[in-house]
């Protein structure tokens, strides 16, 4: 590898300059291995930030983060593999059902998934709230789970992408994370390295997505499809609403329960749709198009292989999911229609509750969390309880209940709420 | 002191935002201690690069730098104090005779100086080439010095503004050393941390100087001049070219041996002339405006003052300067007039030769240097001698003829150079 300086490739980025791939794969490849120092990298962030990529440099970028480790060897699996990544909103536990139902079709679904960071819940959060279920899969038998039962969501390893893990903590503390190019580099060499061979990506928009317009989800949507094509995977994104939580849940063992009553053939209907939508997209990119997900709910399989997929992982599928100890119910102040809840101070209020980790290191309440008895568009009658805050302390309300000032808006109405799928990119 | 978050600070300056005066004052005292982290400062100063600072935010920054070490008190110094500060050019010996020039005109001139880094000579290397001279003063010598001698030239000590020394070793390695908020506010939180009354500035313009254009030297000198303005320091910059070497000399022991010339009465005229234009803004500064600094040079008080201040820190200014063992002489190709000799060019040969370093732990050679029998405008005939070329070591002479290739040119003339002082800026 032809070996560079790192104040040149910086300085050609400062001055808006486009880099070379060869001294993109070198700053890359000697950050990974220490070389290019912490503060080098942090400089070039910045320029990268404020200054931007083109798509061609992008794409190399990302190559190079994917070449920093391994890639996933998905090649003996015999089923066509689909993989989903949401760029994280509240209440979206879309993954939980979605991975499962998605198997049942026919499909294998190999998602390395996060955890929760800010006012958004992690899928690995979650999942730990089923007793014995553990996020630890191993290159080995992670591809046997994906023949067996079709479905794996595990947390990922240290080998995937590790150029992008040095760099996803620099920019956590160097206010370089809100750059588009940084954001889609960042998700599509980590979704990239675990080798499935097509891609739907969930790009929320609004008030608790980190994205909050529209036009803002469509440049990272379009940046991250691009991305994709180029890295020969193919990839479709939908931009989806996160104005107002997903479903009426916001919390670990909560958001379980409620993709237990999808995966039963009920639950709300906008996680319903919403996972319908993505797995449709998924079994389309498959070569599975023909396959009618609905069925898979309604006739039992999907959940069965939910079962399967939770015991695969040490998990116990009909152990009672545990319950918080304290409740608190807010109820409507006024009658009419609901025209606000907002995403953003559900999302702080269940993190507050405990389901937020300030640090990494930080633990998590699988039991904390809220329901919402009504959704924007619901009638309402003042008095009625409209959330139910989770809590094993007490002494949490308040801050969940300060986090909500202002959440929630009950006006005369009427009021249509916006389609929950906004674009389609591909 | 208000605490705030780095993150924060960083995301205001990205922004294009302005900092406030607490969190300007929070970062560079939190950085001093440790407690901001390299890549964190560096993102700042790339966020500051591209995004600039108000001249309200640049004084608070430079006043925080100052504030983050001692201050030198020279309450105790019973002469009028006058600095200056050159942006570093090539063959720019000024401070040599300039120094003890205005103190034998009634001035005391506290010069704390650098080395050469990159293709400009330092100060302290060109005095170090004195037998027995050192560079280290303690404070109260310093003063005692400037009462006794009237100019001190030493190295700055670690306690002058330590958040500029630790940004400049940070900047050096980021590519974020070419902006003029940040240069302005090192050399002048250094400079207004020396305690002297009244400051000059050469700013250098042109191919051997770091800025390279007229419109970026009178930026900078713009920007010094208020910030001196704005610390209470009566402050005036001249701006001076630098398309071609200061005199007939690059290399310390050779640029000694022409400051003598000088101090003697003679020498070159464009460093007579600097000479002196430096030496009357500074004693106008000081309220000695009335005081001819060219009898000073006529009847040996300069060069007394001089052999007084060399004295003080252990030279012997009659011991013979050291001279290289190897010379090779460049010829001219042509007959014409000379109309370009390349300052960058020259400095990089000279470098080359020995007289840099690449970094700051390196030793530099005294001896090595190019002697320019033609300056530009002067008449030349084919084959007479140019430049001569001086080292230890013969291996160097490639190099150096290769760094000034293209850096001669004899043309047809006639040739008028241009004037020496361009601007004034006070």
């Amino acid at each position: 590898m032809t070996r560079f300086a790192a104040v040149d490739v910086i300085r050609a980025k400062r001055d808006g300059g486009v880099l070379a791939d060869a001294e993109i794969d070198w700053v890359i490849d000697a950050y990974t291995k220490g070389e290019v120092a912490e503060e080098q990298m942090a400089a070039l962030a910045m320029a990268i930030f404020l200054n931007g990529m083109t798509p061609d440099e992008l794409a190399r970028w990302t190559q190079a983060m994917i070449d920093s480790g391994e890639r996933l060897d998905l090649s003996a699996v015999t089923k066509p593999t689909t993989d989903k990544h949401s760029t994280g909103g509240v209440g979206d536990k879309i993954t939980l059902p979605l991975a499962p139902l998605v198997a049942a079709c026919g499909a294998a679904v190999p998602q390395l998934s996060g955890r929760g960071l800010g006012h958004t819940g992690g899928t690995l959060d979650k999942l730990e709230s089923i007793p014995g279920w553990r996020d630890k899969v191993s290159n080995e038998d992670f591809v046997a789970q994906l023949n067996s039962v079709g479905a794996v969501v595990c947390a990922a390893g240290a080998g995937l992408a590790p150029a992008d893990r040095k760099l996803y903590a620099l920019r956590d503390i160097t206010s370089t994370v809100e750059s588009i190019p940084l954001i889609a580099s960042s998700i599509m060499s980590k979704k990239l390295a675990e080798g499935s061979a097509t891609l739907v990506l969930d790009v929320k928009t609004g008030s608790g997505a980190f994205m909050k317009t529209v036009e803002r989800s469509r440049e990272l949507a379009t940046t991250m499809v691009e991305l994709g094509k180029a890295a020969g995977v193919h990839t479709v994104a939908l931009i989806t609403g996160m104005d107002t939580p997903l479903g009426r849940t916001a919390g670990h063992a909560l958001e379980v329960a409620e993709s237990l009553e999808v995966l039963a053939g009920g639950g709300p209907s906008d996680v319903v749709e919403l996972t319908l939508a993505l797995a449709r997209e998924m079994l389309a990119g498959a070569g599975l198009g023909d396959v009618d997900p609905v069925e898979a709910l309604q006739d039992g399989r999907a959940m069965d292989t939910w079962k399967a997929m939770i015991r695969a992982q040490g998990g116990d599928p009909d152990a009672p999911l545990p319950v918080a100890r304290e409740k608190h119910v807010v109820t409507a102040s006024a009658s009419g229609v609901l025209t606000r809840l907002d995403a953003y101070g559900v999302g702080v209020a269940t993190w507050r509750l405990g389901a937020g980790r300030a640090r990494k290191e930080d633990s998590v309440s699988a039991t904390a969390g809220v329901v919402m008895f009504a959704k924007p568009g619901d009638s309402i009658t003042a008095g009625q309880p409209l959330l139910e805050l989770h809590a094993d302390d007490p002494a949490r309300f308040d801050g969940a209940l300060a986090a909500l000032d202002g959440a929630v808006e009950i006006e005369a109405g009427p009021f249509a709420p916006p389609p929950l799928v906004l674009d389609r990119i591909s």
